[in-house]
């Protein structure tokens, strides 16, 4: 399916969503988007744009598009509003006469204290659309969009689907190379750089920017989290991990493996990693058993995180999932503890067609960080992983080579 | 010189700006900033984070950032932060903190109706922040940022301006190899892929999306602007353009050459060709001539604008210029006439170390499009050219192959 298909099928899914959710008009307000991209604009139109642009869904399927001149050709490909108005000086005016022919109750516009994703209108932005609405009534009938928003970013259609088992496809592919590619001795930096180089060669995006994409860490030396890989070497008796995504075709992959190091002698990873190995995996099925269509975030995160923890390990410092799309953090509904930072958007439900990430880790003294990360879609009955999970330790053998 | 280089460079500039314009403190407030980027954080921190964070800089010199824990360590690797704050569950409380100890009378926030890259704050996150300063003082003392970004990102350093040399530099040989390359039937998406792949071939961004990069013209039946390239052919007789614009080190060029291509038994661009080339070139040395440091943008696009009315062709529906730096139409300051859509940043001033582009066009019938950019620096005396402008009609004689 190609892109413009794409937005055809996604417009389609947002006029739906105007009719259940009861909103008359979703004005989606851009300028300059290559600077300043909104992140709804990629699922309802896939074009950039230079000057103040107006893109109106209306909930009886009437579309319009308000754009700079230049960009009416463009915006006509799509093929999906069927009123396009190029101005050449401002934009109020025909802004007004288009609300006037719609004579919306409630116009939807993108901003969100909790949902990134459905926060695109800038705040300067939101100010000059005030001044165009002076003196009409449409001003005072301006409500958010989030809810719009977390549904048609949230509900993935079927080829966005399919984009994002492609991605995990790939992307449990590189982790097949990684463990073929690496032994002791090699750096954090050498394993990300490897990996780097095969996605450029392979012309595949990174899901999050290239200079913390891959994320490796080696022993318990490895800081956690978002930083950037150094010079700290992998050895023996050490846990290897790796938090990797790609981009392809426009969809993202998610995930996280870990590997033990066999120290001299063994054959099989030692008791400390095998128990944690079980209680992380164990968290990550937990948290995959509380995962159903209707379930608030927070209780999907309260299953693994109350796992992790009466197993006597600390809580993770972080959300148990999120959800996964266009980009990494793809917006809306998290599966993360009532916390201020997740206010809202942890107490929002799943929903059938959401695709979710399931992670979480805990630091193996003297060892390093075990964390692993899945990327599942949610379905009627549950769960389907898009890809095959890692239920073992995974095990380098530096004596076989 | 690297890119933490250039942000220490930028941080020092900053804390300048704020002590001539008067400004305690300016705080860039951002989450999320690979899918909601704020212009401004690239030039200040060069590093992206996830959750809600704040990085202040302020007048004397101590800046602070507050950061989700897992992106401490990729500031403090900045070295330009004095103090930083990794929170776990809401930057509320240490936000607060912060600002407490500096006790700011002015707080500047990135917002701005007229400048797209002052606007970097969304509405959400707006909101959001006047909750976080519910109970103190500072949510009274929020101010636009609009003046500090407009000197930050406009005034050009010396390391920012020999990298948008060099982007000219490679987009001024790829002219050549085009010129070198086409002949009569080539389609405009022929000739625009043959672009294309040399970009990827040579590892270099694009200064604006693919898809529309370069924009290629063929003849009088082009359409003019953003368009993408489609199946016209070069005929003999007609007029070439091109707008192309590559991002090398993450610094843009933007660039607009046109060719003329003979027909058979000429030697040279016949008077019609000549003449309006003639034109075009006379109203970009007319805006050069006008483009000083403390002229107001409106004016310099007057001179331009007059000088093709005066000589008989149509208005341009566009600014004479923009800036240009990271991207091509790099914010702030517009070389435009005094339009709705170019309302507050028409006025600004011209400022020493502004690197503006200079275009404009006119239709040639039955020819094409007679277009021309040029990427200019402006000095204290007036202006540099960043790369070999174009003086004359350029040529292409198919018979000589």
């Amino acid at each position: 399916m190609d892109n413009r298909q794409l937005i055809v099928e996604k417009v389609a899914q947002a006029t739906a969503i105007l009719q259940e959710v009861g909103v008359d008009v979703w004005l989606t307000f851009v300028r300059e988007t290559t600077l300043s991209p909104d992140p709804t604009l990629e699922l309802i139109a896939g074009v950039d744009v230079t000057w103040q642009s107006a893109f109106i869904l209306s909930r009886d399927g009437r579309h319009t598009a308000i754009v700079g001149r230049y960009d009416t050709e463009n915006v006509a490909q799509l093929g999906v509003y069927h009123q396009i108005v190029g101005y050449d000086e401002g934009i109020a005016q025909p802004l007004q006469e288009a609300l006037a022919r719609l004579n919306p109750a409630t116009i939807a516009i993108n901003y969100s204290t909790n949902d990134v994703a459905a926060d695109g209108l800038s705040h300067g932005l939101y100010l000059a659309l005030q001044q165009h609405l002076a003196g009409t009534p449409f001003g005072e009938r301006l409500v958010s969009a989030e809810k719009l928003v977390a549904a048609l970013r949230g509900r993935k259609s079927a080829a966005e689907v399919e984009r994002v088992r492609t991605a995990v496809a790939t992307t449990l592919q590189l982790f097949d190379e990684v463990e073929a590619f690496v032994r002791p001795g090699m750096t954090q930096r050498q394993i990300a750089d490897f990996v780097r180089r095969r996605i450029d060669e392979m012309g595949l995006g990174y899901a999050w920017p290239k200079p913390f994409n891959p994320i490796v860490t080696c022993g318990p030396e490895s800081a956690v989290g978002h930083a950037a890989p150094g010079d700290v070497a992998l050895q023996k008796g050490h846990l290897l991990h790796m938090d990797l995504g790609v981009k392809q075709n426009d969809y993202c992959s998610d995930l996280q493996r870990m590997w033990y190091v066999l120290d001299d002698g063994e054959t099989q990873a030692p008791p400390d990693v095998q128990r944690t190995f079980d209680v992380v995996y164990g968290a990550i099925k937990a948290g995959e058993a509380a995962l159903k269509p209707g379930t608030p975030g927070w209780r999907v995160d309260e299953a693994a995180r109350d796992f992790i923890v009466d197993n006597g390990f600390p809580e993770y410092k972080h959300a148990f999932g999120h959800l996964l799309g266009r980009v990494a953090h793809d917006g809306a509904t998290v599966l993360g503890p009532r916390w201020e930072r997740y206010a809202g958007i942890c107490e929002m439900p799943v929903e059938v067609g959401n695709i979710f990430t399931l992670e979480l880790h805990v630091v193996v003294p003297n060892r390093g960080i075990m964390s692993l990360e899945e990327d599942v879609l949610v379905t009627e009955d549950g769960v389907e992983y898009l890809g095959r999970p890692q239920t073992a330790v995974r095990i380098i053998d530096s004596h076989s080579r």
